[in-house]
């Protein structure tokens, strides 16, 4: 496509990126797709798309948006998709009562701005077309985006969703004061990654000390544990350190079988 | 569908309207029903559709918000869709030189809640999925939305940009210190078919008076004087007086013929 010399370059920014968990249908994921590359993002997760990928509805629709399209990554696990985020933002409608920042788009907007400014990879993830996201799902988020929907009739759209956060990004975009990103970290935030392995090594621990009691009750108090430590955003160093804490606390304790792998 | 007694009540506003000119894609006439919906906005006029009207394909995308599909207006001419309108906004990605404010969707969404607070009776009108709102239609319009879209992927899909509107509307909901109208008008506004009456008395004395010279400039002269005038937001009792003045301007003049509607 010829451009004339007078017209703005075209916006490609890799940061934030806009996950997609479990979509369902093509058309979604191809409209999402434009959506993102109209207001600028380029840079797309799926996370178990229910239909086969690559998708000739997805491609049909995403026409002219094939670089977004083309390089989505996609995932089985939502932990992957998520691992190199060091910021996580849900969107839902329904805040189910965890203990999270809950945003509008704008103010999301204008905090991603700040965060990225700061060296934060944020990721802005958005339920399937039906349900929404999960509980669990939502408990891997920093923060929820919230839209200011009708309560009589408030299912949206998931390329609409997706639309109007990149629409509010890129607004934000042209905002010259933009609010200090609330942490200011010397060291680089820890990743989704990093973050999973402290958890899934304290998890293990806690389990050795049968802290889940009664059982039936483990998914909850793992849950809640998670949303209070997100709260802190570790940076990786403190991942670190927080790793060493627990096998200070844990040595000597026993019951480790040999190929445990902490 | 029951309700939960302490859930907020549904939204359905009547004003602003949201007007299609030459829709194309029945899917994209329900997904924009839709969208609209899930932010408390119920009026949809639609200009000449491509296809028939009821449409199945708008129908089954706009499942859920047959309020506002249902009771559609549907015009042939722009001018009857817009006539009870007193304020128009032009969604277009492109202004084209014309003499008018240019707002952006959050600053649309502040402005129009503070005009319908003083009694307008605003319609934002979009274009057509290919090609956008045509100049003249755009003529129309007191104001243009725009959106601040990627210069190198620009064509926004026609429901995303409604959704995106209606999304900006009710964030605007929520502000409680609203910009005072810009014209705070003791009578009321005139509406468009009332301006129209004067374009059409004003243009006819203009042609009887040879005023359109060369002829081939008559649709930009004829353009440039409506973007003037519309300019002044005329109330209906200025309409009246101003078309006393034109008939005051013509009398004797001659050139009337035995059953001129002036």
């Amino acid at each position: 496509m010829t451009r004339a010399p007078n017209m703005p370059p075209p916006i490609e920014e890799a940061w934030p990126a806009i996950c997609l968990v479990r979509p369902q249908m093509g058309e979604n994921i191809g409209a999402a797709a434009r959506a993102m590359l109209n207001f600028g993002l380029v840079s797309m997760r799926l996370v178990a798309p229910r239909d086969r990928w690559p998708n000739p509805k997805a491609e049909i629709v995403a026409v002219g948006a094939d670089k977004v399209l083309g390089p989505a990554r996609v995932e089985w696990r939502i932990e992957d998709a998520l691992s190199d985020a060091t910021l996580v933002v849900a969107a839902t409608a329904r805040p189910r009562g965890l203990e999270k920042p809950v945003w509008g788009a704008r103010e999301t907007a204008l905090k991603l701005r700040s965060a990225i400014a700061a060296g934060e990879k944020p990721v802005v993830m958005f339920g399937p077309e039906a349900a929404g996201l999960e509980t669990d799902e939502v408990a891997r988020a920093d923060a929820i985006m919230t839209l200011p929907v009708n309560p009589g009739f408030a299912s949206l759209n998931l390329a609409n969703a997706v639309s109007i956060f990149a629409y509010a990004y890129a607004e934000a975009r042209q905002e010259k004061d933009l609010p200090p990103w609330f942490l200011d970290l010397q060291d680089p935030p820890a990743t989704q990654a990093e973050f999973e392995a402290l958890m899934a090594h304290l998890e293990g621990e806690l389990e050795r000390g049968r802290f889940y009691h009664p059982p039936d009750k483990a998914p909850v108090m793992k849950r809640n544990i998670r949303t209070a430590l997100l709260r802190a955003r570790f940076t990786d160093q403190e991942v670190k350190t927080l790793r060493g804490v627990i096998k200070a606390l844990t040595i000597g304790r026993g019951g480790r079988k040999l190929g445990d792998p902490y």
